[in-house]
């Protein structure tokens, strides 16, 4: 087995270099230098979003592996250029390798990595490494661009607006939770013993997989601001209430959200049983889903389904600051308690 | 005492935003959406780059005050633009701040951070920040930008070509030493005690400070990547023979550099009787100077100078890949012997 030790800080930049060859016309200068150099199209406005990944905060070791921790360390940073209606372009990574990480480990961190950035065209193009005296730390910088006229932004929702969201949520966090405590006390019906274990057990895998290896929304993401409906924008990393919470803050507006309406997938339900809380709570409140909220013009919705972007509408932009949820007839504050990093 | 947890992330990311607050128009959407938003001017090559600092590994807070930590995390990652001829633009910041960091000690971070930015007029466009169960954890990621046809790189060197440093080297690396072990035996000349000592002070804290905040080569960087006379550059962070290296290596060539004429400060000579080593060997090896090494045509040396382009000429560039140091009528090889983050 290679160790970090043998192989060096400069050993391991040629060996990462190495495995993302191939120079880009967009990237005439990538990893090896003392930085990067880069094309942006004319006209285009960039974009920057940096993440920290700290073992022991936003993973653990021992329920995730290397490789879909590359590919989610590049997931939140691509869903960032998403929200922003944007191409991502290229990337960044910083490692700080503790002494029981092995090459093998850091190559499969790489492979996850590469994997995503692939299926968008995004090139690694620098970053930096070196020894940890504690735990493993990624930081990942990634670079994009967006057309001056379209990019979206958190400010822009007006009342009246409809409220919307891709695919489902509340999986990553639901999934989070199986990770570090196991399911619990599983009821199967009666009868139907073998197929409601073997449904489980899928559910179960489904949301792991969501937490594990989030999909950014990169394409629905352009396709929405290409598509000129949309007002606001803003991927789902803290939750549902913290999230809209930002889109009402940064547009000074208030919002009425359905309950009934947040989508919530076959596997949450299916998985509800061998979890704390109920699946509404896990898509209002759970964070790390990685799906685009945005706000659209009423007249916009027939549009936005005739373009063929699936998204489901929750609720309503409202004046004033007040953020309610409709649940059951009744209106309550939705008040956030989604991931607070600092706590 | 205001406290981290108190204030929560979104606090403190506000926080940072106000102190930073005025936007530029080069970046109309900075701290507070999913990614900054900014432009970058037509025709110019965008460059990229990213460092950690991590404690315990680049810094000790028992010998480095927060504020000096924040210069250095700035200055760090301005001289990898200064090294590609660029100008700095932008910057993004990451920390992983352990509980026993205060808000007063962030706000301190942060003003040293400002300080070199607003020196060369860099904007703070976004970054991420979150509890760390382990140690203080840096990543700057710093943007800039540089005409298509002035970029310098370590690519470039031709044999005959000469080789200048700016500034003097090694005094970083004996300021470390000094912070980390105290001075050793003090032999002030006899007669002279006062005088010695209080020059030997003078010195000591010099170096301390070359150290902790060191001074990134922006606008000479600037003036030779327009002077037109430079063939290939490199800034000196892991050291002289280390970062000589580096450019040797990537433009095929070999070197000879005159020991005698590698420039050493007065305080690293005046600190010479408390240090493990002598001067030669921290300009030779010791790193995060932050000086600029480059190679320029011989007839063009004139040219630096009458430029007011002030850098000592150490050395020349050969043919094959050998690395001789001329060191008192002998020629022996220039072993790397810098830093090394990965042992």
């Amino acid at each position: 087995m290679t160790r970090l030790s043998d192989l060096g800080e400069f050993g391991l930049i040629s060996r990462i270099g190495k495995a993302f060859r191939g120079r880009s016309r967009r990237a005439p200068l990538g990893i090896g230098d003392d930085a990067a150099a880069l094309f942006v199209s004319a006209g285009r406005t960039l974009l920057a979003t940096t993440d920290l990944l700290l073992e022991g905060v936003h993973f653990d070791l021992a329920t995730t592996d290397l490789r879909s921790l590359g590919w989610k360390s590049a997931a939140v940073n691509l869903s960032d250029i998403a929200a922003m209606g944007g191409i991502p372009r290229f990337s960044l990574t910083a490692l700080g390798i503790p002494k029981g990480i092995s090459v093998a480990q850091i190559d499969d961190f790489y492979r996850g990595f590469r994997a995503l950035l692939r299926r968008h065209r995004v090139d690694l193009v620098g970053g930096d490494t070196c020894g940890s005296d504690t735990d493993l730390m990624i930081s990942v910088t990634v670079l994009g661009e967006v057309e001056r006229t379209r990019m979206l932004t958190r400010a822009g929702a007006k009342p009246g607006d409809r409220i919307f969201v891709t695919g489902t949520l509340g999986d990553s966090a639901a999934g989070l939770e199986l990770l570090r405590t196991g399911p619990r006390g599983r009821k199967p019906a009666a009868g139907r013993r073998g197929t409601a274990s073997r449904g489980g057990d899928t559910a179960v895998r489904n949301l792991i997989r969501r937490h594990l290896m989030p999909v950014p929304r990169v394409e629905i993401g352009r396709r929405l601001a290409l598509s000129g409906c949309v007002t606001s924008m803003i991927d789902v990393s803290d939750g549902l209430s913290s999230d809209l919470g930002h889109i009402c803050e940064q547009s000074g507006v208030g919002a009425e959200i359905s309950a009934e309406r947040v989508p919530v997938s076959r596997s949450l339900r299916a998985a509800a049983h061998q979890l704390a809380s109920a699946p509404l709570e896990y898509a209002l409140h759970g964070g790390e889903d990685y799906e685009l909220l945005f706000t659209a013009r009423p007249a916009m919705a027939g549009r936005l389904r005739a373009l063929g972007i699936s998204a489901r509408e929750i609720g309503v932009v409202l004046r004033g600051r007040r953020i309610v949820l409709c649940r059951d007839g009744a209106r309550v504050p939705l008040v956030s308690s989604g991931y607070e990093h600092l706590v």
